[in-house]
């Protein structure tokens, strides 16, 4: 049996890389995706890169009967889009924020607004397999993690479990332009941050809770303070992020490797490196690297994670929560290398 | 029944390339590398891309059995590694230059070098399985195109064989950096060609009497003159073949548009486009699009063709011949759709 | 006497290039500047790179008494802008196209619209310098070259000039993203332009008879006929305009080298290379690079000419024509060297 | 009077950056310049950017006299060529790291070999002149600053002088990729930085070391840790330095603007700015732009220093300490703008 899967707001960068990844998934087949601005268009015309997918009509609403849903649309629409189809018993993959933050206080005082669907983010589970897997299989409603929590939380979360750092943490991410979205106005002209590199929204992206709520929920009692600093350099596509947190203790190289070692055992997709990651090695594909660094003069973990901010870090983890939520291989689909160089 | 192959320089990025291509092929697989420079250790930890060959160890020579050999070797250095393996009945595919040129003196006189193996040309088939698929079918020895000329070919050649063009063609051409190899001293810094466009070899890179000797094939009685230059760009991966000709006679551009569609009718990699194509809509990919336009006032052809230098322009390419020539599906392995945006 | 400048619309790259490079110019000063999206805040504030100016508020109009306005409008806005200075008798510079076609309906046939201004066509001098110095000396209304084919002219005139090469002329040319212009909504994303080449507006843009038209004036009696195909490359500044043009008769390397240094001699921004130009060997400057190459095979000339599009293309070609026009040395606050690497 | 100044090493990226300020400086003339590899060779031949000096020969010794030596050895062998010069009572600036850190032991555990010079260590003066303007002045030798600590050390020197922050501190860098030099083997081809975010040296570089000291020097009896990670990005020129150090107590973000622009106030080239500044805004010039923001909510201090690698991070901060210590202009052939978009 085939998966039958939606996908709203298809014309966006996480979107349309959610409908590249399905082109040769084998237990999975895009049967609808909307788009507003280019409704009623075929999707393999507008986007040349899906040319497969030459006769499914790109329609404003999700037409066809479908087993899942993935929302890729802006933060603060997309509740209001899965809504109706979580009421209807269909499982939803919410790749926006909506569903991440649990506590709705949190979400309104980050995001400037109030919940558009609170009585639903208690059935929410926050799909990041490598912590809540279990959860993720029997969940109907997932929240697919942001890129920036994706690689920060993935380079922090073994530390942070096995209690070996303080919880004060900074981490300092660096973003391929991709991330910024498409429909992006003057903003992102190629002139203007090639040869570039900025930080933005600094201590206050919506991302810092994200990565707070679920690293407290690693350790109990433990309520840690994080410091995010986003930044875009000149590149498509690729998170970095390095996170500092003090070491609580002594501790060596070998037994930090070890440890991160022991925590993704069994995860297929992220791997712990001996030497520092390159984002160009994780470039459309659904790994995450990672790479743990002793700093024994100062007393401080560097943890490094890099990803590609549109696989692991959005349509490559949707499609991995996908295939847990529908009893597929964790993995199917989601097996191409990296292209490199 | 699964085809083992050996790849002679993994090391280079054609050979890489080959390597990531079969990763996932479904019915072939990589059993024996080469490359000096790294012999002995695994092609998986020294290429994390690759990180399923985590077992492969590279050798100095292939030391495994294999139904095919691909070779990346430098121009000049290949055929001498080939050799033994053609007349010892494996199937060959040279991705190098060394056996496309069909008149050793023509070799001799671009080459700078008598042709270390002049008695296996007859029996080398040129790679391009739009022109001669049948032939490559059956072939021992395959020379797949160069990256250049595959673009440049498939962009003229429907116009050559209706004969509605003057032979006296100019292709200018631009290519992304990987077209200059991998083990390329300091020329190729990042801060040097970034930010930088330049031409080189102008009207005298091998590439030239290559594409010449093809579309020759096309018409009988003629021989066209190729003024090609190529240039480098900013970009990784790409090549952007932009091709001249002068119309014979008046031909509208719906006329020629079907023309080509007749043409590559049937061959699953090759798409013609009704607007100018784009490098990034081929990224990762087996796939070439061509796009002819009739210049009207100048009575002039303008035929565009692009393609990824390491997919269609090497390494996908190679997997092509090696399905037709090993029985496979000519797709098996290379259906992943270009890594867009 | 210091020469007081306005210029129009120096919120777009040309304008705010033509302000960057008044920061050092030893006998001009930007007195006013319009800008209507900006107007009503300070230069120095709004662009960082330009923070001499601080205390020079973006104006809707030209406020102040100027000797020189330069209007860097877009094309057909920019003709009724310079108007009414042209008929005050202030020396107007247009970087737009709007009068550099002499031939009002060649600029209806290529732009769409009748020419805003016709009764100033034939006093406008195009601001070619290497071309018309003399004239541009008295010239009231200048018609500043467009990059492209300030690059494909500078390329071509020696050769179009001696009578060597037939006059049935190609130009590829490739182009920085730069030259499409900052106000350009999401047509030009980092994400999309980035590793990716593409051709547009194949043998319909407009630079096509400009360039027809100024080598026309090189020769008498021939009518040259130019096939100009520009290409987008991911790289912010520079153009590499290559020309094919087909010989006339045997023509030595040498020869052609010296025709084309004689013919610049006395021209302080453009030089003839014997190897193949960079485009960054111009980045920046008011540099353009000549560099023909005579292909004896097939009797064709390869004519390259690079320049960044801003500076000899546009801005930094302004200058020069301002300094002519108002009896300032030539190369005045044009003397920095390319950035490089 | 004219500075007549000697380049030793003018073919690496520093050298060949001071020899292009040269090209226009009104007090200072370049009258000599080496580099082993291109000796014999016209400098304005080798490098077209550097045309003016076309009748400059690169010799294997500076073989003219001299007033100001400028070294852009690599580190390590530059101390060696400096120590004749300063011997001879010619002023020196050290390009390299050899005299930046005061005590030997430190460069003897962070270089891993002896100090080649260390009679010297005591007459050098660090040349940052926000820190140090009155003893470059009076120097003769200077050690001009690491191109991350200068970007760091400006960006936090407020705040450590003025005793807001702990000193446990953590900097997090990007660099251009010209800060790894020119003669660097294939380790920096673009295909493969390209595309690509990585760290190195994560909390081993030898700028660690200096920019400790240099905190250290501002705030009696505080001996701050540093945690400094460097990271490589794909853009020729820029660093762009992140700063993360704990608030001792409740300052708000107007106040610490303020501080920081009293600090710098009367130093030309640093300014203090309140929106996150980007690296492009001091490309090509000397121009270093600091953003401190008060991360409220967790104590914490983002301090953020962004310039030119080549620029105030290696040789327009060279001729400023030139000028300085030669009695010309502070500003003298550093007054371009930087160059945008």
């Amino acid at each position: 049996m085939t998966v039958r899967v939606g996908i709203i707001n298809v014309t966006g960068y996480a979107g349309m890389e959610a409908a590249r990844i399905l082109q040769t998934h084998p237990g999975a087949r895009l049967v609808a995706a909307t788009g507003r601005s280019l409704a009623g268009q075929r999707l393999g015309e507008v986007f040349p890169h899906l040319s497969s997918f030459e006769d499914l009509v790109i329609g404003a609403e999700i037409d066809a009967e479908v087993d899942v849903v993935l929302s890729a649309l802006p933060t603060a629409a997309s509740a209001a889009a899965c809504a109706p189809f979580v009421r209807a018993g269909v499982k939803v993959i919410d790749i926006a924020a909506d569903f991440r933050l649990r506590d709705p206080g949190e979400f309104a005082a980050w995001m400037g607004a109030d919940h558009p669907a609170p009585e639903l983010l208690e059935m929410a589970v926050y799909g990041l397999p490598e912590l809540h897997r279990e959860a993720i299989r029997s969940a109907q409603l997932v929240a697919n993690p942001g890129c920036y929590p994706a690689a920060s939380i993935l380079a922090l979360a073994p530390a942070v479990a096995a209690g070996i750092v303080e919880p004060r943490i900074v981490v300092d991410a660096k973003s391929g332009i991709s991330g910024a979205g498409r429909g992006t106005g003057g903003g992102y002209n190629f002139s203007e941050v090639n040869e570039d590199v900025s930080a933005y929204k600094i201590a206050r992206h919506n991302h810092q809770p994200e990565i707070a709520q679920e690293l407290a929920a690693l350790a109990e009692g433990v309520r840690p303070t994080v410091t995010f600093v986003p930044h875009l350099v000149p590149m498509t596509r690729g998170i970095h992020a390095t996170c500092y947190a003090p070491l609580r203790k002594a501790v060596s190289q070998p037994e930090v490797v070890e440890l991160y070692r022991d925590f993704y055992d069994g995860h297929p997709f992220t791997r712990v490196t001996e030497t520092p990651p390159h984002t160009k090695h994780t470039l459309g594909s659904n790994r995450c690297l990672v790479h743990p660094v002793v700093d024994e003069r100062n007393g401080m973990l560097v943890a490094i994670g890099v990803l590609d901010n549109l696989g692991k870090g959005a349509a490559g983890q949707a499609i991995q929560n996908m295939n847990l939520m529908c009893g597929l291989p964790e993995t199917a689909g989601l097996d191409g290398a990296p292209l490199y160089p």
